[in-house]
């Protein structure tokens, strides 16, 4: 239920200056969407500068017991962002300072707000990475891959933000002030809070800044593409090049359906028997990446295997990408609305569950197309219908049931990188069991016990 | 203070068979120790063969409001093994199968009382690795591992038992059951629970069975061992090895008087100049490993190099780390008694750490000998004093005061793998501040509203 919120708006204009804070609709407007394409109005947005900023904002949305929204640059896909029941949300923009890069002991201090990308050409001028590499890398901020556990393809290889984040400064919903972890690369003092707030999706506390693990810039890298004449095949290749000790930086695939889609949008030349393609990436240094190449190179081989693409230099790799980027803008043009999930299984079972999705596909008459980070078992399975549709949508619904069903059957889990928000909210009760559920409340009402930061969010209401 | 668990045993009697238990001091006092050499007799002991005996304890426990003290094989150093207020000790050294090993997805499934050693060989059959490795591996239990969140020298390449547990199955203090994580690679559905648990030594639940991340085993390895004629040259040496992008699977160092110890104990060969020595390893394909040696040897050279010594066998490497090895009986047989720390600082501030330890030393009367995991810049500094004499234990203790207020002032932390236990967590405060404390406490609850489990242990009373 929306509360009233216009006491607490009285209050912020007499304590933020007026450029630190949105009350018109049309100002708030924007900032009522995330990347799920839901929208709800927020009553105010506030721009904070500084951790006091925040400090002072969650004492007073405390004292009022209204909802208070964080957000980076809502590229989210579950809702996560959305101010569902109004109230204020806070955007932390303008937290971009990077404030601290020490190369010697290989970590970096950042304000939430700082992007993705921004980070990562701050670590390459001293040799170093940030290892989460989202898709949204160039738009997303490292506050929004902390709230969401973000990955991308490298996590194969380097982990995703749960494995690469040292420790945290975060207010609570109480606008105590928290420090979580370390500057260092092992630490065992006290309980993990760091890796606890990770993927907790702003409904623990409010990060004010985070200490990035970084790593050192691999020589080289190289990158193939593969194209099989059938699905099994491509995946059974997934699992030999996952079982030899080369580990590559990137295993991503994509099913016969996103191939005709991109031939038929933009890429004629593809070949007409794939039914699958895999793009892998090695990276070390100069003088064995062509050795590691080649283990991988004789890892795939199938009778199936249609044709291999080897890129040598960054443009070359640059055009073997082009076919899973494309990918995207051929679904958008095709279908507008559709579900995006995010599921994920053991590796070996990849090919079941995308078997699977082709006899709901068959049974629902709606679309599939899948694609995704084989190398974790990691898919993001589309379903080209829109979900408010008022037949399709219901049938949809009933479609994800069975596949989140059979995930979890198979020891996958509902989300590999993605989270829940409120997308997911009401199936997470088939992953979690209710004791353990539970216990995460509880956890949660710690933290934030008036339930003003992110309320309805990865709990079923 | 030490609660009546008499009427509880009583009823133990009746749940349990008479193998199941021990109550005879007699027999319970084995069970009182761990690696801390501190001592407190438990007033039962039971065995627990599965999940339900682990469930039926704890509720009778918290039924009681009777402490329980969970033990793997006590190889732990901070005295959070020992039953410091008696209540009943819970061993799980009988819940010892491999559940489920799958090469394919690179997970294995093990009960809390597997030893290390036995859960490598168990993956070593098929070609992987669990990548935690204490010195303890052969006679330390996964159980154990996690509740410590142990390391050891691989995880400055592979991780802790923090980044290679992929889920959990637990009992909290009431004597529910929880699940944790996953048993893919990645996942981001709802708090991570599983991190929360490792290294909480016992105080939040009792794990029954763990989801372990397993690697595959690289082709070959190399062994390099290189002695410097003063500190500081050895310790730059390291920050270089880090800062390069072939990261080594260990880097060992031990100073000059853990040398000479060495030296007069056992190994009158050792250079008489030598300051400091590093062991450092790699791992890696056989084409690429003596480029990625060479490039490490590289990184190391300096004027104060004195001699490399490169192994190229498992038999030379074991010939190698003889003299680390050594280290602990020439410190027993010198020092009976001693303080062994656990402190980390960044790689860059190992050299300064050192420098103060040696201040201390002098300052104190109180010798000290350093050696530890410097690639991660974990340093087990050993005080050579017995705590609990008289006089110089209470110095001792202000000596420790000094140096962990250093270390903080280092950015480093308390504790790099060894825990908090009794032996630290007077000294808890000073890295963690009072609000982020009262929510660990606060989230203890949850957990374990009562209090049962480990009570005592990482908090102050």
């Amino acid at each position: 239920m929306k509360k009233d919120a216009s006491q607490l708006i009285a209050i912020l204009k007499s304590q933020f200056d007026d450029a630190s804070f949105y009350t018109e609709p049309s100002d708030c407007w924007a900032y009522g969407y995330d990347n799920s394409r839901r929208h709800a109005l927020p009553d105010a947005v506030v721009f904070a500068s500084n951790h006091e900023d925040v400090v002072k904002l969650v004492k007073l949305c405390a004292q009022h017991s209204i909802p208070l929204i964080a957000r980076g640059r809502g590229t989210n896909t579950t809702g996560a962002a959305i101010p569902i029941n109004g109230g204020i949300v806070l955007s932390l923009e303008r937290m971009q300072k990077i404030i601290e890069i020490d190369p010697q002991n290989r970590f970096m201090v950042v304000e939430p707000g700082v992007l993705n990308q921004n980070a990562q050409e701050a670590a390459q001028k001293m040799g170093l990475f940030w290892a989460p590499d989202p898709t949204s890398a160039p738009y997303s901020s490292i506050g929004g891959n902390i709230a969401c556990g973000a990955a991308g393809p490298r996590s194969v290889k380097y982990g995703t933000t749960k494995d690469n984040v040292l420790g945290l400064t975060a207010v609570t919903g109480t606008g105590h002030t928290i420090h979580t972890g370390v500057y260092t690369t092992k630490g065992s003092v006290g309980y993990d809070l760091t890796r606890l707030m990770i993927g907790s999706e702003g409904t623990l506390g409010i990060v004010t800044s985070a200490i990035l693990k970084l790593l050192p810039i691999p020589e080289t890298k190289r990158t193939l593409r593969a194209f099989f004449s059938s699905m099994p095949s491509a995946l059974s290749a997934v699992i030999k090049v996952m079982q030899q000790p080369i580990i590559p930086c990137g295993v991503e695939f994509m099913d016969g359906n996103a191939i005709r889609m991109v031939r038929n949008f933009s890429h004629p030349e593809l070949p007409e028997k794939a039914q699958s393609m895999l793009i892998i990436e090695v990276d070390g240094s100069h003088s064995i990446i062509d050795h590691d190449l080649q283990a991988i190179v004789r890892a795939i081989q199938h009778p199936d295997l249609l044709e291999v693409n080897i890129a040598r230099s960054e443009k070359e790799a640059t055009e073997l990408w082009k076919i899973r980027k494309s990918l995207s803008a051929s679904l958008r043009s095709l279908s507008p609305h559709k579900i995006n999930e995010d599921i994920i299984v053991p590796v070996s079972k990849v090919s079941e569950i995308l078997e699977f999705t082709e006899v709901l596909s068959k049974q629902y008459e709606i679309q599939v197309v899948n694609f995704g980070h084989a190398g974790n078992g990691n898919i993001h399975v589309n379903f080209l219908v829109d979900p408010f549709d008022p037949i399709k949508g219901p049938q949809a619904k009933e479609c994800l049931h069975q596949l989140f069903d059979k995930v979890l059957s198979l020891k996958g889990s509902l989300s590999g990188e993605h989270g829940v928000g409120i997308e997911k909210r009401d199936y997470i009760g088939k992953e979690i069991n209710s004791d353990t559920l539970c216990l995460m409340k509880n956890i949660k009402a710690q933290f934030d016990p008036q339930n003003i930061l992110n309320p309805g969010k990865i709990f079923p209401e």
